[in-house]
């Protein structure tokens, strides 16, 4: 039985199924590349069940990209942790969330690569989940250029591990990563920076 | 005058201004986006003229591509330098090439996260380029390893800085962002890691 041709109405058809293809869609062909046309083929589906279920493409990868993060997760990893792990901790969570196979936030890195929409979005995500909550519970004066440093070096080992394979990077696991990232992230969120301590 | 419609032969065309045409279209448009129509329309010449140059799309992207960093340039980067300098140096010059304005490395990074046949070409320029020869400069077991985390850091300041415009790293000078990443690229290059001192 082919799947190809289900309509609106199908019970046998999912909603986390189409986004489900969208998300590997997304993540092959980047925004611009993955037409509904090729989301509805690899789904199965007609592209009116698409539309029916998520509108146009721009809802539909708003939808896909519902991160696995939300600020009050990041809180938690903080929560009764000492200083001297908190560079590991957050390694760890964020490397093993972001860093899974089809990750929806490899998909946003690229489709962020060529879509200013994709961009804004991604940026907006690392303000809300990342900087916001990070700056306010390390509460220095530079926090916010702080966990930007931090950010923009998970994004490059995603970016040079993940899109480019970067052997070095994918031959290590996750505890070699967060053992190699983890004291860099700690020392950012956590001592004193070099124009602080300049004179 | 129209500049549309002008045929090899027409000496008032050159073959750089036809590289910057494609420059700026690919970093816009990404490597899937910049069709050779488009890239003709931004240098104001017939499709044919870029092929009678440059062959086809790949061959162009290669040519735009030519990267303004050799290794020799980054051994030049080392020499003469004391240990405690070479964070900032290395910084210093990999931000300093890499970050300019319509940046060849920000247009591949863009192309690479959606074309694979770019991001080979990035992970092979990111191996012979700073990898093979930091590496053979500093001189440890984990060379390779450490370099690859250097890399993967100004990927990632790049990608948030130019690429999703990341407030915190936009707003930053080129000095305030070496003072900033130098020490950790001085960490990875000379420090012991946490694995080779473990017991």
């Amino acid at each position: 039985m082919t799947r190809t041709g289900r309509r609106p109405g199908d019970s046998s058809i999912t909603r986390s199924e189409v986004l489900e293809a969208a998300r590997s869609t997304f993540a092959e062909f980047g925004y611009e590349g993955a037409t509904l046309r090729r989301i509805a083929t690899a789904a199965g589906v007609d592209v009116a069940l698409i539309s029916h279920y998520f509108g146009n493409k721009e809802d539909l990868f708003i939808a896909v990209h519902d991160l696995p993060i939300n600020p009050s997760d990041v809180a938690d990893v903080f929560d009764g942790v000492d200083d001297d792990a908190i560079g590991d901790r957050v390694a760890r969570f964020l490397l093993g969330v972001l860093a899974a196979d089809n990750s929806a936030a490899i998909s946003l890195m690229r489709a962020a690569s060529t879509n200013a929409s994709a961009a804004a979005m991604l940026r907006e995500f690392i303000d809300r989940t990342l900087i916001d909550p990070i700056a306010a519970m390390i509460d220095v004066p530079d926090g916010r250029e702080r966990v930007a440093l931090v950010a923009s070096h998970l994004l490059g080992v995603l970016f040079a591990r993940d899109i480019l394979g970067v052997r070095e990077l994918t031959s290590a696991s996750i505890d070699e990563l967060v053992d190699a990232i983890g004291p860099t992230i700690h020392r950012y969120l956590t001592e004193p920076t070099r124009s602080t301590t300049a004179a």
